[in-house]
């Protein structure tokens, strides 16, 4: 046998050394990001094809010095960026972050661990049990729940609707397969016609059928109507489908309605129904004691989640999902092949909690932000950007131009230019459409709109880490100077 | 209305100085913990709860400070760690990474940008498409093969078994549901013996169900026999049943055995079944000329994917995905709501491609390591890699109180003791689980464990992005000394 010896550099790997000073480096770009964020246009400008156009065909067969790379994201790569961190950034829901969130995500990258499951890093696993019972406990969700991060709530809405089909087929769908089934009537998914559209993603994946989603009409203020609920459910029942889960809406992505957890609760209970509360933006804010209520009803539900990725300091992506009865979860997932067993017992493992077996280690990121600002810091930054959100619905109030299209409960405003007020719906959507492309092909915010009602809305939505009366003063400003151009 | 002031510091936001300053002390530690990464033990040496213990029940009201935070990370977390990063890990299949890739994640992070839509970042949409544009050359796949970029292997599987759902049923699981389907037929997946537990869990997901998973067996060299396959598909469809997915492995988890594309894509055709190729460890190292023979016959598969976080260098997580059609992928998975519209015409939106609405930017990292290190330093380093792996194949070889279990084409090698050769089976598996747990203890390797024709068999995977022959030799001194105590 040959002796042991380190092998040749046959492979170009960057020192320690370098890898410092280029981490050094990219620090300060991030740094100088962070602080001068505002300096570039928040919707990126590009047109279709232009990052492709500017990028070799094929793949550099030799090693590439580092500052040319660094210099090509700058030049290439950043000018095509839409600058979620931008503090004027008030489109969709936010996909917000923090300073402590992104010094722990440099850390989750640094140790590279799969937290598949506890022995591939218990204090990955052991992290992820024990904050997100900090977050149960700051939510007031019941005890004895237990949470599992997932990507995104659309994986969690998924992982729902999976549970909800194997609970009402008695673990057969899974087991035997969907022709196996000795009932031919549809399995029925409730979800409010505001409801989002991972809803019926989740639906076709699940193999429940997008037809057999039903939009239960939601009310004046886009609120889930429960009567209509109950007489959905019911007409179903008569026709010999099979009601199997009820998403309920905390926080709708259109105008942020609130489905009324309680009746909703008490007509899943009484029908035996899965209920799921998708409260992906909004759960963030029941973390604050006057809008606790929000989730009033919720001890009713099977399982809930929220993204403390939109809300809550902590970048994207981390979605938080706590279920009733974990083990319905587990048995939906579990599959254990000889090369993932373990002696462990009494532990987690994660990898069964969810879709992916591979999972990164994202409850760093939640420990860090709610350390570092402690439930006080959150509970200040989130009544900040309500009062924003309801300091801007103020101001479109007082304009005779303008009106508001949706009750804005949170940090989202839904308003429409109304001009002198003689104009028809048609005619104010394309105007409001107009409208929206101007401000945001000014680069100075990003908004963007749904309807409501039939009509045109745009959305203006304070959730971004940095965003503060300035930004969203200046947002007024601009509405309203590129709406007077309207008229002309 | 009242003038706009910026708001008062309501919450504790960490300054852009401080921030610079503890994201260069973080960098310092990253630093260093890549530096002095083998001091510590590989497997953590947690018993279960021992971290939850050491953390508080609640979360705290006020905000700590960053040193405190970063001090109990050092303490309490990095303890719990099993470090995927040290060059001595050679359990499972690694999850690598590398200087370029941890400098694109921090850009990543700071970017904070979600990639669902052309619009919310051009570049994220952009450079997506062009660098698996690269590996698709790179990997020499057909011209016309589209990429998108998954979480892991378990999630790009389970996407390709619902578009075969979707292809056999005339999209009509995803449209009308599963009770509606005129044929009772069960829809039947393949897979060999040795494919991946993801398979099975992708069926039961999908709604297959894993009674319908067929278990093709392997041939002495643990690849699939490519005529039981013709055989099982030939009794399901005279039996009424409907072949619907083939899953074809390049590198099975347990011996890198490598299925036959070329006979079983022929198959594929013959009876019109998708064929997905799960080369999520052994695809990486399709970018060998000598070794592309692996992937003869993909050009007959409908979906393909390889995981670059394991075997190219690129953090966790990346799985790579190529379709052959992805408007199968598309038609599976779309869904567009009105806040979702855009008037960008003629590009992708990622968000229909896969399950999760949010995604991250992935494929920044993939840029930086492409470029860093070119194909040719791709290539010295999977050379260097399976280099090792067959050295320690010829220790093993050499010494009569072992045995090689499995080929070992790649980087991984499956064997055990066998001692003086008096033993039996059970015995020897008895006393191989006692030599890994023993080695494992050591906390100076980490390897893990399979079964082979009913064998248990002890694997040692090389992919861990510093392993040099130094670590590999220690290891071969550690489970001989190891393994000449069992004796006594």
């Amino acid at each position: 046998m040959n002796e042991a010896k380190d092998s040749l550099p046959t492979h170009p790997h960057m020192s320690n050394d370098e890898f410092r000073r280029r981490a050094h480096e990219v620090v300060d770009w991030i740094a100088d990001y962070m602080r001068d964020v505002e300096t570039h246009p928040v919707l990126s400008q590009c047109e279709p094809g232009d990052i492709r156009r500017a990028l070799p065909d094929s793949p550099p067969e030799k090693p590439e010095p580092f500052e040319t790379i660094m210099a090509d994201f700058e030049r290439l790569i950043v000018p095509g960026i839409t600058h979620w961190q931008h503090p004027s950034f008030f489109a969709y829901f936010p996909a917000n972050g923090s300073p402590a969130s992104l010094l722990a995500e440099m850390l989750t990258a640094a140790l590279g661990v799969n937290g598949m499951m506890w022995i591939t890093s218990p204090a990955a696993t052991e992290l992820e049990t024990h904050v997100l019972d900090w977050l149960r406990q700051a939510l007031n969700l019941p005890e004895g729940w237990q949470g599992v991060i997932q990507d995104t709530a659309s994986s969690a809405s998924l992982c729902a609707l999976l549970c909800a089909r194997e609970k009402i087929t008695g673990d057969s769908v899974n087991q035997r397969g969907f022709h196996a089934q000795s009932s031919d009537a549809p399995l029925i998914v409730y979800v409010s016609d505001q409801g989002h559209s991972s809803i019926e993603k989740g639906a076709k994946i699940a193999g429940f059928g997008r037809e057999n989603v039903r939009k239960i009409p939601s009310d004046d203020e886009f609120a889930m109507d429960p009567a209509a609920l109950e007489r959905a459910i019911s007409a179903d029942r008569e026709a010999g489908f099979r009601p199997a889960a009820i998403c309920a809406t905390v926080g709708t992505t259109s105008s942020t309605a609130i489905d009324p957890l309680d009746p909703i609760g008490h007509i899943a209970e009484k029908h035996d129904v899965w209920l799921h509360v998708d409260a992906a933006l909004a759960g963030t804010a029941a973390i604050l004691p006057e809008f606790r209520w929000m989730l009033d009803g919720v001890e009713r539900a099977d399982s809930f989640c929220f993204n403390p990725h939109k809300w809550m300091l902590t970048n994207f992506d981390c979605c938080v999902m706590f279920c009733r009865d974990t083990e319905r979860l587990v048995r939906t997932f579990s599959i254990t092949p000889e090369y993932l067993k373990t002696d462990a017992a009494g532990v987690i493992d994660y990898r069964d909690w969810g879709i992916p077996l591979g999972r990164r280690f994202r409850a760093l990121k939640l420990w860090f932000v709610i350390r570092s600002y402690g439930l006080e810091g959150i509970r200040a930054y989130l009544r900040e950007h309500i009062r924003l959100a309801q300091r801007f619905a103020e101001w479109i109030e007082s304009d005779a131009a303008f009106e508001i299209l949706a009750p804005h409960p949170l940090n989202t405003v839904c308003f429409r230019w109304i001009g002198d007020g003689s104009m028809d719906d048609p005619e104010l959507d394309a105007c409001n459409k107009k409208l929206l492309d101007d401000l945001n092909r000014s680069g100075k915010l990003f908004l963007t709109h749904t309807r409501l009602k039939g009509r045109f809305a745009i959305r203006l939505s304070i959730g971004q880490t940095y965003t503060t009366e300035r930004h969203v003063h200046g947002a007024w400003e601009q509405i309203r100077s590129t709406a007077a151009g309207l008229r002309e």
